[in-house]
Formats: C-alpha cells, structure tokens, sequence
C-alpha cells in the first residue's frame, strides 16, 4: 500500500509509519502521555486534592476530553476568553479562565459562554467586579469569581490579606456572581531548579493564602475553591494544607526546560516522562561536523533555550534560525533525510505553533488531534 | 451601530475602530506598508535588479499579491513546500523555494507542484539532483534549479568555486532540471549592527559568488539567477554588479531588531517605517509603577528580544511571559483597558503566530487578510 498523499493541510495521516510522517511535525508519544496523565491523577488522589488541568498547555478539545475522562480532571483551566470558546464549542463543561477579563466586549463574550458552561474567572480589581456583576445579570447567569492574588510570582493580582478581602466581599454582595475562592498561582516557582530553593517559595505562597483564608473566614466568607500550582511544583501545593485544586499542564508533555527542575536528591524530577517531541529530518550536510535539520523557530519557542535531541548524546543542537537547526555532528553519523526527535525547550508555546498533534502508537500515527485553540489569543 | 460580534474565529470585523479590535491582534498599517512596498520597488528599479520578495516574512497570499501587483516583485519566495503549495493554491504563478529539498515524499510534492506554476528550487548536494530529475520527469515538468553557496551564512550551501560548478554541471546535463543560477544569500549579515560590518560582509559573499560565477562561466554554464539579499543588506548586493535578484522580506514590516541596524551615519536605517504592531490592552494593574498587559510569547516571538513600546518613551516592556507582559509604567499613567501598540522583536516568527492581519487605515479596520501559510512548516 502507497502512503497517504500529504499536502499543506496536514502532515501525516492515520496508521502511516512515523518514517512518512511530514517534518517537522509535532509528535505525542502517546504511551509515555497516557501514563503521564494516570500519574498525576493517582498522586492528587492519595494527596486528597482536585486536579483542574490547565489546557493552556494543550489548547487541544482532544486532550481535555481525556483528561476529564481519564485523569481525573473535574474540569479545565483557559487563559484567555477565546481559548474557553473553543473548549466550551468542543463539548467542556466546566472551565476556569485563570485570569482576569476586563475589557468590555470580552466580558460580554465571557458571560454569553457562561450560558452553555459554568465559568469561572479570576480577579484582582474592585472596579471589575461590578463590570462582571452587569454582564452576569443581562445574561441571566452566575459567574463563579476567585480573587486572584500575588503570592510571590509578581505578575496579577491583588496583595494577600485585606485587599483580596474586600474584592471577595464585592463579589459575595454582587448580584449574578458567586465567591468561589482563591486563585494562588505561584507562577515563577514553577521553574526553579532547586529543590529546597522551589519548596520555600511555595512554602512563602502557602502562607500568604493560608494567612488570606483565615481574613475571610473571619469575614465569613468560604473558600470552596483554593487554586494554584503547575508541573514544578504541585507536590508542595498538594501538601500544604492549604490549596485543594492543582492547575497542572505541563505533566502531559514535560520539555527541556522542565528536565532541568531537581529532586530532593538533585535529580530530574521523575515522575513524568517526554512525551512531546518534534520530529526533524537532516535537510543539508554542508561541511565536516554539522548537519542542518528543518526544525527552526517557528516550530519550536525559544524562550526556554534550545531543543535538546533525544535519545542521541552524540548529536546537539547548537543554533537555530527561523526555518533551520544547526546540529553539531563531530562525528559525521548524521545523513541526509536522517530523523531525530527533538525535546522543545518549553512546551506550551512550542504547540501553540501547530495546527496538528500527531499522536503515536510505537512506530504508527494512532491519531491526528488538532491544536483546536492554537493561536486563540483574545 | 452597535459593534460587529466577536468570537474565537476573528479578532475583528471590517469597518470597525480601533478601540473595538480584539487584542491582543496582528495589526498591520496600511499607509506605511504600502509606502514600505513602494520605497523598495523604487530603489531595486533605480538599481536595476529584480525582487523576488520573501513570503516566509508575511505568509500571505493578499501580502504576495500586493508584492507583485504593486511592488515590482518578478515573484515569491517561499522556505517550505507547504508554504509554496499554499501560495500556488492562491494563486501565485512563480515561485522559488529558496531552500533544500531533498526527502523523497517532498519532492515528490515539489513536482506536482511544477505542473501548475513555475518552481524554482534550491540544490546543495550532488545526491539531490538526480532525485529531483527523476520526479520532475514522472510528472513531465521542468524544475529549475539554483545552486546554493555557502557564503559566509554558515548554514545551509555547498562551498563556493569548484564544489558549486560540480553541482550546476549536474543540474545542467540532467533531463527534467534546468540549471537557473546560484543563490548566495547572506543571512547572518542582516542584522549585523555595524554598517561597515555588514558591508565587509556582503563583500566577502559577493565576492565568493563572483568567483563562482567566473568558474561556471568558463564551464560554459550562464547564471540567469544571482539570487540573495535581505532587508538589512540588499543597498550592498544591489549595488555590487554581481547579484541580479534580492530576496527581501521584512522591509514590509520592519520589527525591533531590525531598528537597531545602522546605516553609516550610525542612525537606524531610515528607509522603511514599522507597519507591525501587536495592539495590546492593560489587563491589570497590581501595583504602583507597574501594569500587565495581555501580549505574551504567545503572540510575539522572543529571540530577536522583548517588543518595544510604540511612541510612548515613558512606558517599558520588561518582562514577557506565555499570555502576559509586564510593563514598568514608573508614573503611573497606565489605567485597566488602556491599549498599546508594541513593535515586535522580530516580525518573520510573529507573524507566524497569527491567524490574521488586521489592516488599518488610520482608526478603522478596512481589511482582514488570513496568515494562509501560518504553520506550514512542512
């Protein structure tokens, strides 16, 4: 049987061998996901926590169906309000935009979706929540509000203590929203290579929100919902005490950037494995030493350094261009048409690149899942 | 009149201001673009050599159209069979894919596509050629063939002289491929700061395909094609008798990096405006001296550096990450909803981040052009 014929539409089709798959290509190896994901279900569940997967990492309806499914997701975090319009569109029910939306159209369009979906939306200013309030009620609906604050990481939020106070009291007195609880993303410590270094960070957040929490008690108002952590450092979270549901999105795919966060023991964190990868051929061998592979910036995000190739200690990628990798080949082993699996330094930004995951089975696409709110922004 | 809706498919209608586009968006301004494509038409024209324009900058049929009805270009570039495949579907007649292209399942799609434009090809090793010979007969069409040279790039390219006239005697005598000429492009140069740096570079490269072009002459081979050339350098190459053809692609747009390129009075080269913004919006306002908009790394690529502000020296972008940015605003002028305009780093890897161009004339949307090639990396 010939292969499948591929244009500019996709670069693979189902039950080909990887060997025709069109490179570059974003690639699943979807043993090594599925495990991921059983992982992360079964440590929150004897940590007594909830998981809502963050599908900024994905932006794949595919992906959260899964993780509804299989791993014990109670529902999904968005970024940004068209990213929940794509989720909601693609059958989610229950999805949490962790950020704040404070443009008028975009409120609108937030509590238009929150008739077909329960929502739920971050805060951090007074001034928002009355906006959020107006919008709720031409709708008819309840938006569910968290009071975003700034446990260390710097970016939004309001400071811990009384200020997010006095917003949840807002909320709590505001006809058509709904206090939900507290949004403590620790957002920078997410990447800290030290163990003891991650911990105390996290330490340092927990005790803004615990500090926060027993303000609203005392105010009487409950926190059903207390949120935060990623991939790096959900263990600390998930033992506090103090948050009861984990954001995680990296742990289905890990990346470059995440092999370099340790362990207790200096280790690479280890209870996830690669499973996102993007899959180069050797376009150029120009000169002694070097190959050139067509996987550049545009279908890998630098931000967190270069792909490291996997599987191949004797091959390194040493510079990228915008449709081009360079690969040291000291010793010349690399052909042309040769393939390599790349492990992107960062991978979130690194999808949201793609129309297409090609999800493998061993050496067979198993699956084509598109990246459904690539490029979804607004 | 109450504003068109907006949803997860556009950030934008037609006819709408400014003030009512979604952001974050891709937005282009029309009048400096258009003056951007017509200063460069007049000045190849004043040279006497051809544009070849490079949509891997814009990836956009409307923008390749634009380039060939009013800008003087001869045709496109394009850095990918997909790209070229989704230009040729637009309509696009000429085309040159000024790279390799040596996996078979790609070629194979490079003849086909020879059938319905003209297809102009890159070539850096002997292997490659009898491959595209014998697709380029089974598909009855002609390929017309340039050889590459690496001339200082140190990328991509077979070494000038002897090496390359080897290549071209092939191409040359091989039924099905027509030998059309070299391509020197020069890429590492462009965004050499210094201008007399990047003049004794291009002189050097021009100088590598002189010599080349002597040696295949006296082979009896004629060069109808002396291909290169970028934004940053083509006064150089236009200027040195030796290239016929330049390659420019983001004089359209401009970006940030390219901004700090000098010409020899040590100003910013001053012939071209920046046309490319990312319209952002202030997303939050967490604290004294600081706002978050709501442009990350997901609309902007980071490897030519953070955006800059437009036209607002009291405003800094410091700090970027996947959906925010955090902006120091030391005076405190910045309010939730204010909107900025940011110039991109590096337009090529932003634009490819987007699904659509929002064209502005003044304060009104007058079009929407799709990014059609955005994500074809195959």
């Amino acid at each position: 049987m010939s292969a499948p014929e591929i244009g500019f539409d996709v670069p693979a089709a189902i039950g080909m061998r990887i060997d025709e798959v069109a490179t570059p290509a974003l690639l699943i190896d979807l043993d090594a996901f599925e495990l991921n994901v059983a992982t992360l279900k079964h440590r929150l569940e004897a940590a007594g926590v909830r998981l809502r997967a963050h599908a900024k990492t994905h932006k794949s309806v595919d992906i959260a169906r899964y993780q509804l499914a299989h791993g014990g997701a109670i529902g999904i975090c968005c970024q940004k309000v068209s990213e929940a319009e794509v989720m909601v569109a693609g059958g989610i029910g229950d999805v949490m935009v962790s950020n704040q939306v404070v443009d008028p159209a975009r409120i609108e369009r937030l509590a238009r979706l929150a008739t077909r979906a329960r929502i739920l939306v971050c805060v951090d200013d007074s001034g928002n929540v009355a906006d959020l309030a107006a919008a709720a009620r031409r709708h008819d609906v309840t938006l569910e509000c968290l009071v975003e604050i700034d446990c260390g990481a710097g970016r939004c939020g309001v400071a811990p203590g009384a200020p997010a106070v006095e917003i949840a009291q807002a909320i709590a007195t505001a006809p058509g929203l709904a206090f939900a609880g507290l949004q403590a993303y620790q957002g920078a410590a997410q990447h800290i290579r030290d163990h003891a270094a991650r911990a105390a960070a996290i330490a340092t957040a927990a005790g803004h929100t615990a500090d926060t929490l027993a303000l609203l008690r005392a105010a009487g108002l409950d926190c059903a919902i207390v949120a935060g952590a990623g991939t790096g450092s959900y263990a600390f979270e998930a033992a506090s005490g103090v948050y009861n549901e984990m954001q995680c999105g990296s742990y289905i795919f890990m990346d470059a950037d995440y092999q370099r966060v340790r362990d207790a023991r200096g280790e690479p964190i280890g209870e996830f494995a690669n499973s996102l990868f993007i899959l180069t051929s050797i376009m150029s061998k120009p000169r002694a030493g070097a190959a050139v592979c067509d996987a550049g910036l545009k279908v890998m995000s630098l931000d967190s350094g270069l792909p490291v190739v996997f599987d191949r200690s004797d091959i390194e990628y040493v510079n990228c261009s915008d449709e081009h990798g360079v690969l040291a080949d000291p010793a010349d082993r690399l052909a042309l048409n040769d393939r390599l699996r790349l492990v992107p330094g960062h991978c979130d930004p690194t999808c949201n690149l793609h129309d297409w995951y090609v999800g493998l089975r061993g050496e067979r696409v198993e699956c084509l899942w598109p990246v459904s709110a690539r490029g979804k922004s607004w």
